[in-house]
C-alpha cells in the first residue's frame, strides 16, 4: 500500500531525471466533443523522457534500491521495457529486457538503440514474464515490474501530483489502464478527490473483468493498444487501490481508439499511440460525459508510435 | 507600421479561433545543450490550429476585412496557404491557393482537404505569387499575402503577447526567418523589451542579405526548410520593423537543422518540421550563447511534416 509521502518521496527521488511535462488546457469544441461545453486538461506526458510516463516509475524502482553487478532486468510490452533501458543507462547499469512477440517494431528498435540486451519470447505479457522471471533468479539482477510494484505505483502518482500543482484538483481524470500501474499511483495521489475514469480496450479489460468477479481474474488480451495495455490480469497493487477509492471503469472499442489518435495527429499535430488516446475516445464517443463547466484532465500517456502508421 | 494596439486588437479578435498554445519550460541541459546551463522555454506553436503560427495572421487578416463572394486567395509555400484556407473554411468562405511545386505532398493534400482549390504553380515563391495576383485582379477575391500586410504581422504578434502572459518577457527569443511576418509581429510587440534573435537556412537569407545590404535584395532560395522559409526577399513591412527594433540575425546549415529535426522527434516526441528546428539548432550547434541562467524563448513554428520522414 502507497500513500501520498511515498509519492512525495518518489517526486524527489526521479525530479533531476525526468521531465515536468506540459497541461495543455483547451475548451471541449476545440476537441470536437459534442454537448454541454466543458475544460480539457491535456496532461502530454507522452512528451516525458522515454517517451511514456513509465520513466516515472521505472527511475524510482532504480533510484530506490541498491543495484547489483548484473544491473536491472525487466518484462514489457514496450514502453516499460523502454523506460527502465533509459533509466538504465541514464545511471550507468546494464539492462536486459524480455519482451512478447506483439512488440511494434519501433519499441524494439528504440530498446536497443537504448543499449540494452532484448529478448523477445511469448506470445503475450505474461508469458515474457515467466522467462524474465527464471532469468532473474539466475543473474540476481533488479528486477522492474512494468506495473505491480510499489516503487512504480508510486513513480506514477508523481504525475498526479503534477498535475494538481500546475492547476489543481481536476473534477474528474481519464486514464487508460493496463496492468494498473498508472491509475494505482494516480488514485492514491487523490486519494478520492476527484473521480478516476478507468478506460480499457475491449480487447484487454482487466480491471472491468476483475471488477465483475469481486477479484483480480486472467483475461485473454487482443487488438489495437495490446502492446501497451495487454496485461493479462490487473496487477494486486492498482487492485488494492481501486478497492480503498472506487473509480469509473469503462471500455472502448478500437475504431473508437484509433479515431482519437487520428484527430490527436492531424488537427493537433500529437503523435500518440493508440493507449494515449483512450480518455479522448472516451469524451467524443459519449462513452462518459463530464457536466457542464467542469474541468477534465486526459492523460495524454505515450508516444512510442511508428510516426508512418500517422499519415 | 503596427504597434501593440493592433495586436491588442488582433487577440480579441482571433482568439474564438485560435489555440493558447503551451510553453514548456526545460533546463538547456535537457536539450543536450552544452555550456552553462540557461532555462529554455519551448512555445510549442506546432500545435497550433492549422499546425503553424500562420494560423493566427491569416484569422486576423479575414476577420478585419470585408470578404467579397469570391472569398480569399492566397499565394504560400504551405502553411500560409493552410491557414488561409482553415481560417476560410471556419469562416464560411471558398478560399483558392497558389503554390510553388516545392510544396511538400503532405502539405498539399492538406490543403485539399480543407476544401481548397490548389493551383501549383511556378518553381519558387515568387513565382507563385505572381499568378495569384493576376488572378485576384481578375476575381476580386480577398487576398492574404503570406508575410507582408498588416493585419498578418499583428497576428502573428499575438504569440509574443501570449509569451508574455504565460510567463514574463524573456531574455532572449529565437525565430526562425522566411519573409518575416513572424519575426515582424514579434519585435512590434517586444518593442526592444527582449533581444531577438533571427535565423534563417543558409539557403534562404533573405533578412541577412537585407542587413548587408543596407535595404531589401532579392536571394536565390534552396535547402531543407524552403518550402516554409523560401521567400525571395524579407517583406517590406518586417524590414521596417528591424529598422526600429533591430535583430540579431544569423545563418545555420542545413545538417544542424536536421540533426535538431531529429532530436525534438526521438527525444521529445515532438514532430515537428525543419523550418521549426532552426532556433535547437543555433543553440545545440553553438551559432548563438545566452549568458548563464538566462531565459532563452524557442518558437517552434510549425508541423506540417510527413511523419513518415521522421523515423
Amino acid at each position: 500500500m502507497i500513500g501520498t509521502a511515498d509519492i512525495e518521496a518518489a517526486a524527489v527521488r526521479i525530479a533531476p531525471h525526468v521531465r515536468r511535462t506540459p497541461s495543455w488546457v483547451l475548451p471541449s469544441s476545440a476537441l470536437q466533443i459534442d454537448g454541454p461545453p466543458f475544460e480539457v486538461w491535456l496532461k502530454l506526458e507522452q512528451l516525458q523522457v522515454s517517451g511514456s510516463f513509465k520513466a516515472r516509475g521505472m527511475f524510482n524502482r532504480l533510484l530506490a534500491n541498491p543495484i547489483p553487478a548484473a544491473g536491472v532486468i525487466a518484462a514489457s510490452g514496450g514502453n516499460a521495457g523502454i523506460a527502465t533501458a533509459t533509466a538504465a543507462r541514464a545511471l550507468g547499469v546494464p539492462a536486459e529486457i524480455f519482451v512478447p512477440t506483439v512488440i511494434s517494431p519501433a519499441k524494439r528498435e528504440r530498446l536497443e538503440g537504448l543499449g540494452a540486451r532484448v529478448v523477445v519470447t511469448g506470445a503475450v505479457y505474461a508469458e515474457a514474464l515467466a522467462a524474465c522471471e527464471q532469468r532473474q533468479r539466475e543473474t540476481g539482477a533488479l528486477m522492474t515490474h512494468a506495473y505491480d510494484q510499489p516503487e512504480v505505483l508510486a513513480g506514477a502518482g508523481t504525475l498526479a501530483r503534477e498535475i494538481e500543482q500546475q492547476r489543481g484538483v481536476p473534477d474528474a481524470l481519464l486514464v487508460s489502464v493496463g496492468g494498473g500501474g498508472l491509475i494505482g499511483g494516480i488514485a492514491s495521489w487523490f486519494a478520492g478527490r476527484t473521480q478516476v475514469v478507468a478506460l480499457e480496450p475491449q480487447g484487454a479489460p482487466t480491471l472491468h473483468r476483475a471488477l465483475a468477479a469481486g477479484e483480480p481474474v486472467d483475461v485473454e488480451v487482443s487488438g489495437l493498444a495490446a502492446d501497451a495495455l495487454g496485461a493479462r490480469r490487473i496487477g494486486a497493487l492498482a487492485w488494492e487501490v481501486v478497492q480503498r477509492h472506487p473509480v469509473t471503469s469503462l471500455r472502448l472499442d478500437d475504431a473508437a481508439i484509433r479515431d482519437a489518435q487520428r484527430l490527436l495527429w492531424q488537427s493537433f499535430k500529437l503523435a500518440v499511440e493508440p493507449a494515449a488516446a483512450l480518455p479522448l475516445a472516451a469524451l467524443r464517443g459519449g462513452a462518459w460525459r463530464p457536466l457542464e463547466a467542469q474541468r477534465v484532465c486526459l492523460i495524454v500517456c505515450g508516444a512510442n508510435v511508428d510516426p508512418a502508421t500517422l499519415a
